[in-house]
């Protein structure tokens, strides 16, 4: 942490400075430049302390010179982070692809949906059973019975699924049907659920929120670290700007960006990012050459007819289109699909 | 609901569509002008409904016409919400003022605190048990350790207290304490949390999300007002733009908008909307001046040993200030201050 | 400016980055702190410094500790900047009303609205007679032509007239009919035209852009007294954000922010700022009650008739009924509206 | 145009309208359903036509159901756009690479990266002679010095340069140099340089405002366009947004979303979208995935040395490796490099 003096301030200003930087148990290391004093805090500083130094009389600015992210950073952990699931490694050498549709509907709806997306080389079903509608009128999942139909999913297709937990009561019953717990976008800060999946033994895939810095999204991530599940992916899928015309704007930057910052897979998901199905496969692509782990696709037998962001889906023979895209690019980027599409 | 045709659409898609709403029970009213065909949906359309239209050929648009919020809107209910806590009347012509530290840190903390704000004409109590914090690493509250510091300073000073609650596993407990409860800018779309509180018998002040738009935040309300509470107040406490020199950028024009589209009651926050202590007095007055029904003010007794949010928090004497400055603004704007702070 | 080390970096670096400095003519002012090692850069830094730096091996940031901007700052020049216009002053202890249409149509229009919001109690008069019309279909004003009928209007009423300069080109026409320049939002990063009225020797009003931060604002401010125009007045006019209730989010914490770092006079313009009529005057009284100097507002004699902005637009009455409540909140402030409306 | 009647509105009310309505020449359509009442606009409505009607005694909203843009739309023109410079075509098959230092600095630093880019396979040089600089005090280029320097590198290494021009004064003398005139994103509103350019017979490249929506973007070309000049492509170059971490954030969406609705060529520009070197190369491929038609990408031969812009250019061997990685996406896309680096 740096204190940067104000033009005019004394030296009794800098001496209270010091002093209460002592009361801390702190050090101020001074260096006095042309334009203006800066002091150097050296110990352990805490984050509150800015608050606390900036009101101190004499004091322009109090500048912070680490990160507040420890176990999510690369420094924390240089080698990346790769999840099994099964047979399955997230964030290794190989793109992992998610797909399903958005909300389960019914026993027909997720059988027939996930034959489709394994035949098209799916490695994951996703799927919610407990829906965060904007809305208290609309459609709001099935609750366990949906969990059920999962997970009769995975029996007939070997699939592993990965479905949505809104609150910390739950936990518990969607850990007996799941194998990957998502935290949504909504509760990126919900941190009483945050603590409750880091104390879960299964992986969890925390969604950036809608206007979370990568900053903030790390420390939601340092959440569920810090509670001791280290098994944590995370996933982009649009942050809120003012362009209106897709329904969020997918920051594709944030890819490259946690993969310098952070050891955790980076998976994407073009379909809540743009809430447009012509725009998935252009996005799914774009995410796959800045680096993305993994992608998160919603399919449906037939969008039109979905009781959830229909409008965003892909059908089965648009999504097999993208799968055939999807090889090529990814060996030309001299990777590999996972469950060995490219053979 | 209104479907706009594509420019080179046909008979063929129109009939297709007129058949679709059929089996949803609805009826179109088809309209040709010069530049488009357009068909009105006649009968209870429900949202995804217009996810599923879009996605028809020949759709080159579908526009909702009615607001998806009901029992938060004016057209609802005409006349405000004004809810009694003890003598006080929230939404009515009195403007109320809460105030308090941001977080509970001490008895000692809180009984000085609540003696001078009372004194300066505070009519409710604030200050956080359990805090929500960016980071896993910052201060968490006491819990219910500072409930009972609360309800201490409410038994010395006859003050109402408002405080957060956080997860709804806590709202039993908060509510054995609290007057008012508090859900948080972090948990507006925590779905779980709202349909708890929506429970309780006591009043809930609703913040709006960082980047929620007000619809959205209607949306919210509406999932507490159709649990059967209805002692609902909203606050405004700031948005997230791209403008770094305040937190986030206090949205006033939601002051006068909540007033228009609602009956319910809108508290404006200036300290959580600029984070810096000298823009919360002038930020204040404005929100007043806009109309706000009452303003909930961070005060502490020594901001720069805050353990939290101290860069934001006014000393007793600003407070005071401040509450001078108001009584003028608000007689010249024909209002009270609650409490009969003008005699 | 300081350079934040690397926590792997080492000695040869540090010498690299000294060295580096050395060149450039600065020092480097090291200290070693417990988490990272810190070098102050003492000298004349300049901004494309920073650049250069964070490119060196070993650096992890590099943080600039001045504000960049120097003639409109407060610490450059401590006492308000007041500008006169006739009798007019801008910026001291008066509040100045500017009020007009959005467009000159025709001199009926034009001084019909004068004759009004001079007998309402406005100060001067706007209207445009070059408009940035965001569609080249749209209407892009009277030009010439639209100047004469302002200056008969000023002739008429004594009202001096503001209006906008589009292009460096028509800087000196529009100086043979204009008291005060206006220079819009969409050109606040103009630089060329910037320098045009800074070579002016007339009062300009620059708009804030849509997306610009204060500092940026700041920096175009620069632009034109750096050119040696010291009369200059800023206008709120609104910033880009994600809500699409109001056409963009009043700033309003921009007015004291500009009142405490900057010496300018700072006017607001709540009707661009909302977009709808009904929200001009809430938004006009809480800019004035955060400490504007001045206010700038749409008038038409028939809204629903204007060729340009007639939503935001206030009638006569409606304008009046504004008038006659900011001479109470005023008041209240402890200031008084300019041109002795007051008594 | 769509008007949308209150719930509580009645026949006098839609009587008025439909006068209004005539005249202006239009007729309205009526249609009375469960939820409200709707008027068709027939006829051919203006935009200013939507402020007007919204403002009648009884209107809830009015909803323009045509896009404002025409000579720019699909609709208008379904073929692509395809742009000749030289033996060059931009917008077609294949995908072409502008490269070159962000400001012209000295004649030895363009010569040597025209070279280097040419060497790597790069089609078409880079450089700003007029630079838009945010500070009065930074760099602002060398002017027609800066224009000579380009043309003797086009003359070494037989590369079409591209510059901005930064006022209309200066339309004509850079004309006399370039191959392809730039606006850049602060001018993308400066309405009179629109008009300057359209008149040109040189292709022009229209950068995306910072804060600009894809529409008003699209009524930016249509200056040009309307003015004659159709030789006109797009550039992608990142949004404000609240994110930090990189300068702006780029809207990978906005390729596809151009490629649908116009025929106009879209470059995509992951240099000042991010202002990171180390972002550019996987921004780049995410560009070419998402169907970019060209990169501009700054190459600097020591970026730690650059007078502008340092931190986002790439070394002449970084260059040289994103050249490399690019050959293999756009082959497994299906597509060409430009130039034939291919082979």
């Amino acid at each position: 942490m740096i204190v940067v003096m104000k033009v005019d301030s004394g030296q009794k200003e800098i001496d209270d400075i010091l002093k209460r930087l002592a009361e801390e148990g702190l050090t101020g290391h001074l260096s006095k430049g042309m334009e203006r004093t800066v002091i150097g805090v050296v110990g352990q500083a805490y984050p509150e302390l800015r608050d606390m130094l900036e009101l101190l009389p004499g004091v322009a600015e109090v500048i912070p010179i680490t990160k507040p992210y420890k176990l999510s950073s690369r420094e924390f952990q240089p080698q990346d982070t790769v999840i099994k699931v099964g047979d399955l490694a997230i964030g290794g050498e190989e793109l992992v692809v998610i797909a399903g549709p958005c909300a389960v509907e019914s026993e027909e709806q997720v059988l027939e949906t996930a034959r489709a997306v394994k035949a098209a080389g799916a490695n994951i079903l996703r799927g919610g059973a407990f829906k965060p509608s904007t809305s208290p009128y609309g459609f709001r999942g099935l609750g366990e019975e949906g969990l059920k139909i999962l997970a009769q999913a995975r029996e007939e297709t070997g699939l592993p699924i990965i479905t949505e937990v809104l609150g910390p009561k739950e936990v518990d019953l969607v850990l007996r049907y799941a194998d990957i717990l998502q935290v949504g976008a909504r509760n990126m800060q919900n941190f009483v659920l945050l603590d409750e999946v880091g104390k879960a033994n299964k992986p969890v895939m925390l969604k950036r929120g809608m206007s979370a810095t990568i900053q903030e999204w790390l420390l939601s991530a340092e959440y569920i670290l810090s509670q001791g599940n280290r098994q944590l992916m995370l996933c982009e899928r649009g942050i809120r700007t003012f362009e209106t015309y897709t329904r969020n704007t997918m920051d594709v930057s944030a890819i490259p960006i946690i993969e310098k910052v952070s050891h955790l897979p980076i998976i994407a998901d073009p379909s809540h990012s743009t809430g447009k199905w012509y725009l998935v496969a252009p996005l799914a692509l774009a995410a796959v050459a800045a680096g993305a782990d993994g992608l998160m696709i919603e399919v449906h037998p037939s969008p039109d007819h979905a009781l959830k962001d229909g409008a965003q889906s892909l059908t089965f023979d648009n999504f097999q289109r993208l799968m055939a895209q999807l090889v090529g690019v990814v060996a030309s980027l001299g990777r590999k699909m996972a469950g060995g599409t490219n053979g």
